[in-house]
């Protein structure tokens, strides 16, 4: 296992207890069950760890942004729990989700009490008063860019005329406002100065879009072994994503008549998914994507650049290319 | 118009021009008008002005204490909007919910939303470091109160044996937790140390438990004309008030009998619902509740009497004693 991998698997783990110890304050059992159910199953826990490489990228000790990463955690958690609600899925990573076990009642108050024990959780920061209250600022204006972004995506089911521009601004709030947090305060709390620490933010801004889209780009493009679902399910649900945005802006109307054939139609037969990848890559629709991707790794390798050469900055450098360039 | 009712008023229509212009700072219209719908349809705004009256109160200037106030509104609100979709309520305040003219999807997110802005308002708080750090701890942990709170009403629904002490620690929770964390705020924010600050904030906690004792109360003791909905709602729902509880405790086994033909029959007669009131007379459960509500009184005032001698603290006393004993 690469260094990166191992770093993050070992603190990965101890987060998860760490995690089993803050779900332990709060009172009623179904509260907390349902709190704990999808925050204790596991998962890469990358927003957790994140903030620990960036503290340690820019020289500081990692263990000072472990709070902070634990905030983000239940923060992205607490969202898990009510977009599950929303989008009425009823499973996620193969399991439940908490809604269906628990009730639309609970599972609501459930993400409710999670977002205010993130708020706790930012007692065990151990900072000065002025980052301090920066986290507690940040904390609020990054969950209010989420629901922003959330419902903006909500709202593009509706509507046919969304820009490859309207996405990109989605996500940036829906998925990748967190990866920024991340980053933001871990060089802070390292003891970066404001103008580091907001580089490393865009940096981990920018993988986190390049994340969400390499998502849907192996939704398309990889294969069942690897997904653990049927490939193209993105296309049968009619989702709009990048390359959907991108093929549309781009396609002769005979293709998109063939495309609108396809898309949205849950029934659609694995040769019709072929078919779509094989107009997205006519259209030069899979090449925009992957252009962009790489070009994320770019700009985010760049704004790492300038830091202490350590072992961090290795990890954060490794971590951030994987987030866009993983196959799974 | 009485003093503390024309300061109540003028500082709640000051208020909602504050929330009007907090509000804008939601982008996405649909978001934004949903998060608006219910926290710019007026009311008293007791938690937004509360605040003020309690850092006058202490002899600070009760400016100090308005951003809090408006945070604590905006949870409030938060609250109610999730509450509503927990409870499937369709209606409050005479007005519809934002659920049900949103959809759930664009509720949930609106009081997440909420939440968050709430937060960002504190940056508006012109205090020391060491308050402002206290304020943030403080929502985070009335927010999970408050939930922990709804979570235990939503359980006694389904259980019989539900005591009056359950009762009295829910509705602390739910209820009036945020009056404590209003009054404690505001005394510290008017330059109170903490010890003055906890008694103000014990003094508004067992205001709030009475606040929500008495609602209890009328629902079943006051007219159609002063509630604008029809006497005894809450037995017809089934509802286990405080007065249900104690009743349920002290009472022979044929009025038990009686009792549960009438509670929770949503078609209960005028004339069964005089029969409750009866019934609880007899027990002495109307009694056993005034008694209750005027012990919290007499608290809240002997709790406020030692602070300097003014207006606010007058404007206080008269504001905690009307949550507790009010007609409407």
């Amino acid at each position: 296992m690469s260094d990166w991998k191992q770093y993050l698997s070992q603190q990965a783990e101890r987060s998860g207890d760490e995690l089993n110890s803050i779900m332990q304050g709060i009172a009623q059992n179904r509260l907390r069950e349902a709190s704990s159910h999808m925050v204790l199953s596991g998962g890469k826990r990358l927003r957790a760890v994140l903030p620990m490489m960036s503290a340690g990228a820019v020289g500081g000790d990692p263990n000072t942004a472990r709070a902070w990463g634990l905030s983000l955690e239940i923060i992205h958690n607490f969202t898990l729990i009510h977009d599950d609600i929303m989008d009425g899925d009823e499973t996620r990573r193969g399991k439940k989700t908490v809604h269906f076990i628990y009730g639309n009642a609970t599972a609501i108050n459930a993400g409710d009490v999670l977002f205010a024990r993130a708020i706790e959780v930012l007692d065990d920061v151990d900072a000065s008063p002025d980052v301090r209250l920066k986290l507690y600022h940040e904390l609020g204006s990054m969950v209010r860019h989420i629901g922003e972004g959330q419902q903006q995506d909500m709202d593009f089911e509706d509507r046919d005329d969304v820009t490859e521009q309207e996405y990109l601004n989605m996500i940036e709030g829906k998925t990748s406002r967190i990866f920024d947090s991340a980053l933001w305060g871990g060089a802070l709390l390292g003891g970066a100065d404001e103008e580091t620490a907001k580089k490393l933010g865009k940096s981990g801004r920018l993988a986190g879009m390049g994340f969400q889209i390499w998502d849907d780009y192996l939704d398309l493009m990889s294969t069942v072994e690897k997904l653990g679902k049927p490939v193209g399910s993105d296309i049968r649900n009619g989702k709009k994503t990048l390359m959907v945005l991108h093929f549309l802006e781009n396609a002769r109307e005979d293709d998109k008549e063939t495309f609108f054939r396809i898309f949205k139609h849950d029934d659609a037969t694995d040769m019709q998914i072929d078919t779509v990848r094989e107009l997205f890559r006519s259209t030069w629709t899979l090449k925009h994507v992957e252009d962009t991707c790489a070009d994320y790794i770019r700009q985010t390798r760049e704004l790492t650049l300038n830091l202490p050469e350590n072992e961090y900055r290795e990890h954060l450098q490794d971590v951030l290319r994987y987030m866009v360039n993983r196959d799974v």
